[in-house]
């Protein structure tokens, strides 16, 4: 990887992992196309003991967004209240009252998945498509969210990069950028695989960091988080999603002197791997180092939101 | 039951299901409390082929909502799309080009749970708080959905009251009250038990009318649905959680002259009862009625906003 | 014109009333160069009696959007309420309480002013300017609406055609085009000049009828406006702004057989109009009928919404 | 005033300045009842030379707020653009394109009026009414801002305080109280005066300040304003409104130990007064210091949004 030349770099690693064409011409799944039957029963007979974690950060004011690019946090609204209901407000027959609310939020503003409409490589979108006819002001016409639905519930892996290579405290510095070498060092020390078809979570342990420190002027800011060079990997072991702690996926700043994102280039539009940020795994991480056991059954199903090009989600891990 | 007087048959049946004090004063979950861990594992159990379905309706404007009560249909809207990408509008280097999304929703809009902050009866929220201290304009501050966020993962059952007890098109006509009676005949036709912990489906066939003949000016017209006096087999059997592919779960118009809604002022604040509308079954359906086998993994994960009385949800299930 | 070749008649127009270059090539006011200092002179010496009037349609689910291409009536919720205060949930010292809220719609929903990036022909903005170079998804990086907002107060006129050339009812059906002769006899009919700077208000009365009867399935159905012959008559004034009580400005259905608001395609981006909708004269109309005056002094100051193609505006009558 | 017993203090002006009962019981309009016709004609005689300007700020994302209370910046997104039309995405004929877009925003995030619901004293809110009626979740039920659509044009007044009493920037100091000795010092400066029906400016300087320096954390933070010492003469002076350059319109921190801004609870609730904010007077201020005048004929015109607790303006001052 030459560092003075991201243009090649990127270019170089778009072609070398490419799956456009993989799954046919007129696929809306990319590498979820690995998550298949066999893997579901694989990761279906992983709950042993019941307990379910929901990996989601909550949806508040508190988030990080900042309003970088129109990103602020969810705003949550009531439109009907208990205090309207217990002053007789509400206009309803024998003692019934109710509470309805609403949100205004952008979709990609906490826990997430990004779609495979979401990043564009020399405006094209994933599987060689003109980002031009796929997302327009109407939203994502081709690869909307709503196509992966019923898809994302399988095998999920968890790898603790912060528990294995971090300090004392289980964090990785902001700017520290996980290799391969560190993906497979901690599968490793977690004695178990990774392979086609599974759901990644790769903890830094920088949410840790901002939950005890706040998020201050974040999004967006310095965070660990996968390195470019780790393309090779997520395209070698065809896993079917990965998903990070941090806002951004991979390291922040980007390892290019003047790049934005230059993984997600490679791994969105050309890849076609589904990428989710803003996970919070923690109180999984927790239970995993306790039982020594990295591998549950994991369901994160998008908002079918038609023509998102991500979504908010709640993922819930079963071991 | 006395169709004359609803006011007593409310109070009646509220006193005769609740379930007030039976978790402890700070109870937050209801009848997700009978959802354990070994109700988990029965559930993972029950992935054999190791297909997945969404149980989710579409997002978008075509959805059932009209504006009663300000409930609108998900608006969905882009920050950046791929024509400007395509364009060059974006200032990225190196050919990157991403799409932005945001939504504005209640979250009562389409498939969804009713959180326990949702309804009350004369004043009283879930587990007898006074309603004026539980939703205020800030939202739900002790029963907010957040805390069912790990929770709702677990074993499902259907029950296609439609196909069982309906026509050959296997639809329930609209004001069609389903009866203890119905739902029991229906369990026994499939060969299935329901019980302490499960989260039971109730298909009515009146989503499949609707997606064929359209919404019209639907939200809260007549449709199919729970007959008020389900309430205590609602109790007795100790299920989780209960979902319909209706807007209002319970059978519109409802039973009494003047009433609203009474089965949900009796099963949410006093029973606690997690109940699911406009959920979507039928590729589900379409699935059981096949293969005999009405029972499987439900995963149904609400987004945890913090203090709301509700939650969109995709809804995934297992076989 | 021919009713048979729409193509024709658009481009034909779009040459012989454009605008282009005619205030510079960084012109971002359009004809409301036309409204000058004098102009206002002129308006304020209008102030006679010093009653003012509102022509705003309320903003509120009430309003005649059905969700065509997103548009939906304004939706307006509450952040803190009177009744929360009243309980004392707010948290606030020495009996302060407080209410805030917010809303949600769009720049289009009811009473407003069209910005100059709202309609494009032939992928050319206003003055000649590419399309995609103006409006992007940041917004009208150009023309926004918050370059008018210190303009738009000056001599307001009011054609109220509904009452000369309609029936006893003073509103024209649905269908009617009124044409430049419709205009000039109501105005001589008024006594009243329009001319150079002039802010004209055309009452078709449809509003009148509409609030009488009901929107129904209205939002760009069936409705009197502007005939598309009228774009001469447009230019040659040289008013600055013109608005009317409908939805669409001009007649609807549209008088070619397979066009979509042609009038629009001339106006906006080659005359650089300012053109206002669903505007509610109706209480001024009144007062100008008792009074025989139908000039007056008018404000319709546009929310300076940066980069806006529109904004909803409370414009103000003053006689 | 007793700086350490701000409950007595607010108590004891709330009631020497109530206008309770003074325009009827039904009344919904407080001071603006002081505006009259012969009040617009005072104000339409000071147009002469014809020049207008906004004292808007601009609304978008660059505001002051930073999710106090939920308000946020405005968010202004895009439903159709410039780039799609120029790609031929839109399916219109004939080169047809549009551009529509839509806002969410909270009514007080920018220049704003305070309407007569938006502040209690003790659980009461204007008039005497009861706030729990009065606002409830479903709005402003009694004083909605739609009430004052069509009065708030007149005479305005500019009290440029930060250029009489501020120093040689024109700009007073975060914290600095302006007292009535202030007011009236400013208004003998200016040959100015200040009398029943008015609407007053006060302009502080610390927007400029703002502007040159950033908002920083603002929302709320410390700025100049209204000592709590001038209600009096609020009230003597029978003006109809008055607004400032300032978030909060009185000094920040207030002037009381424990406090939250005791100036609102006794103007809004007792007062009946039309307080604006967020107001910009930047440009009109200039060119009064130019010609020595500081009267001019108003115009703000609040959006008629059914049921609001205040609303976004932009203010037109001519002269």
């Amino acid at each position: 990887m030459n560092r003075n030349d991201p243009g090649n770099a990127i270019a170089e690693a778009a072609k070398a992992f490419s799956n456009w064409g993989r799954w046919g011409e007129g696929d809306v799944l990319g590498t979820l196309n690995f998550l298949d039957a066999a893997k579901r029963r694989e990761g279906a007979a992983l709950v042993r003991e019941g307990v379910s974690f929901s990996l989601a950060q909550s949806f508040d004011m508190a988030g990080p967004q900042q309003g970088w690019r129109r990103r602020t946090n969810p705003v949550h609204t009531m439109l009907e209240t208990g205090t309207d209901a217990a002053l007789g407000n509400q206009g309803f027959p024998h003692g019934f009252g109710g509470a309805d609310d609403m949100i205004a939020m952008p979709l990609q503003c906490s826990t997430q998945w990004d779609g495979l409409g979401h990043i564009f490589d020399h405006g094209k979108a994933w599987n060689g498509r003109p980002a031009e006819e796929v997302v327009t002001s109407a939203g994502d016409l081709v690869t909307g969210i709503e196509h992966m639905a019923p898809h994302v519930a399988g095998r999920g892996v968890l790898l603790d990069v912060g528990r294995v290579v971090g300090g004392p405290d289980a964090e990785l510095p902001d700017g520290f950028a996980i290799t391969e070498e560190h993906l497979v060092a901690t599968a490793d020390a977690h004695r178990v695989t990774v392979g086609r078809g599974d759901i990644v979570i790769v903890r830094t342990g920088q949410l840790t960091r901002a939950r005890r420190e706040g998020w201050g002027e974040y999004a967006g800011g310095a965070s660990p988080g996968l390195s470019f060079t780790t393309a090779g990997w997520l395209h070698r072991t065809e896993i079917a999603a990965v998903a990070t702690d941090t806002w951004g996926f991979e390291v922040r700043p980007n390892e290019f002197e003047n790049a934005f994102q230059p993984l997600h280039q490679v791994a969105i539009p050309n890849m076609g791997l589904l990428i989710g940020e803003m996970w919070d795994p923690d109180a999984l991480a927790a239970h995993c180092s306790r039982d020594g056991v990295y591998e549950f059954w994991l369901t994160a199903a998008p908002l079918p939101v038609t023509g998102a090009v991500g979504s908010p989600v709640n993922p819930i891990a079963v071991k």
